[in-house]
């Protein structure tokens, strides 16, 4: 059995060295750890964005793994350190719903507040949990701590109401942007279900300045400037031109509403 | 023999969970793989400056090391994945020509389709190759599954006819910006044939809005605000300037011409 | 005892392949070298951010790592290369005063000249000696080649008269912005003595258009849009907003003078 890996989902963006402050503390307790980054570009204080992009990260790493996710705007404040066991995978990272999208796919989850004091760095800041909490929590799991070690099961770590779409009329369902991609794809929160209708159904799907009524295979199936609908690699329905970034002309962002009418 | 690395080449940037997904995707099939970046951020569907820089990154590695190249606009179409054997090398991504300058550098090269579901993720999705097909045959191969399990050879893998100089007159050649560096300097296809001739000769290189008539041994070399000519780390004739970004003051991007007058 | 770490802290940007090529070459010479990332976003040709980020990322990896420093205006020219062994840590990179910084926070450090061409790459190139010289002589530090391999002790490598804060009159320092963070808080060279005294004193930090005059002790402590001090991770005085750009507020950039009054 190799040890397990430890993943970094941040919005501390790589020009710092708050990452590598991570990473040498991580090291520096388990010297042969393997550390593999998700992302460190999460918008800054966007914990639904941080969310997805933790749960569509994480999910192809192999059980066992531990995934540290620090997108914190309220540390040092009330908000609880936590440790969630979620699907075979362990997560760490402050409890404000960035773990919302991993419990939810998750069959079972359970949360523990982190309290062991013995796990954390000798001094605590309260401007970088990261540093002096989460990274040496994770480096402690991978060394072998068990999570009953880490803190008492809690009831109530915060889950967030992301965006699971609203039927509003017979025909029509409300979402949202969940993410916008590196190539100007808007990830919708219409899941496998909507997909497979939209496949030989009319429909129209209204954001921001446009209404979509094109289904495509693959991006390559629609001609240059062409807005279309897509069932993406996440199994959401993406909103996409071909090569050309759909965000830009429907001046959409994450958060945006999202109109699903099924004819 | 320590196990053959992988590296990782693509224009999918760092913010999104893609390249995490393709990480998750190896390690689950090779718990024990290394991985090494070379970029994320190859210019959204450049093949052509992707094919520059996965072979000035690739070529610094030890033989045996297993490279995927993902730059893929022709995702779920009817382009091959293919799999390349050049100089102790392996290569491993789409049939559009992002291996065009390793074959070229190698003394020889073959081309095989990818073709055995076994080595692929048990489903294919039409968005995603890199997750599905690209990194998961790599991980097999770093495990040891030979070339020729992967699928056939194929005579007609797709070779760009990359910007090679061509002489116009007695005196003149036309070349290209292959790729804009991060300091803004300009790396043009006139290689180091061209660069010997450069060091003792009068001449003068015209790209967007300048000509520059300058050599120089080392960056520092000139004074602030000159534009001149410098043999690069690659091997390639660059356009520099002293702490300042020559591509801003040529106006010059990737692709652009470039004329070579050698008096 | 596993093998040391190698981390990277380059001016290069991650979007070319001069990262991937000193890894590439760290790992033909050391097959099983672990390398870590510190960043490669320092802005082109800073010396002194290089070298406070350096320092920030640095001091927290386990004795015995090796780092590797390139902002390397200079490459080329008569500035040396250099190794500079520090608190249990060793450094290579160029004589610039990139590692000013972790020279004085060690309780004492020494610099040898780089001089030894069996352990750089065969040829040198003027233009990147990071892949040609300080990767290659980190790789062979990795793997047990002793400093004094390298090159003599030398007397007089570079330090920068990095700022600390002067005091100007009575009640009256004259700092510095060290660094924006992703974040745009504005770390000043005030550190944990000034910071000590700002917390229960009437005070004012000024820089660029703005004033400050409150103290925080964390982030989401004061309102939306209120400028406020607050002691930082590293320990130093940061200037910040609650989830806004303090940089963007007051235009102010690394390098811009701070002055602070305690009443």
């Amino acid at each position: 059995m190799p040890r397990p890996l430890i993943t970094l989902t941040t919005d501390f963006g790589t020009a710092d060295h708050f990452v590598a402050a991570m990473k040498g503390v991580i090291l520096t307790i388990h010297p042969t750890a393997r550390i593999v980054d998700i992302t460190h570009e999460v918008p800054p204080f966007s914990v639904l964005e941080g969310a997805f992009l933790l749960d569509e990260g994480a999910r192809w790493f192999p059980r066992g793994t531990i995934h540290v996710a620090v997108v914190d705007p309220g540390v040092g404040s009330a908000r609880r350190p936590i440790l969630v066991e979620a699907g075979g995978h362990l997560y760490v990272g402050p409890d404000n719903g960035i773990f919302s999208m991993v419990r939810r796919r998750a069959a079972s989850s359970r949360a523990r507040e982190i309290t062991n004091r013995k796990l954390m760095l000798p001094s605590v800041s309260n401007t970088f949990h990261g540093r002096d909490i989460f990274a040496p929590v994770a480096a402690h799991l991978a060394k072998g701590v068990t999570p009953a070690k880490v803190g008492k099961l809690i009831p109530d770590a915060l889950l967030l109401r992301a965006a699971v779409p609203e039927q509003t009329n017979k025909r029509t369902w409300t979402g949202t942007i969940l993410h916008v991609d590196q190539f100007g794809n808007l990830i919708t929160s219409f899941g496998p279900d909507e997909a497979s209708r939209l496949r030989d159904r009319p429909f129209e799907l209204t954001a921001g300045f446009e209404t979509i009524r094109h289904w495509a295979a693959f991006y390559a199936d629609q001609p240059f400037g062409q807005l279309f609908a897509i069932k993406g690699s996440s199994g959401f329905i993406e909103i996409c031109m071909n090569q050309a970034s759909a965000a830009k002309k429907l001046g959409c962002a994450a958060g945006a509403p999202v109109e699903l009418t099924i004819f």
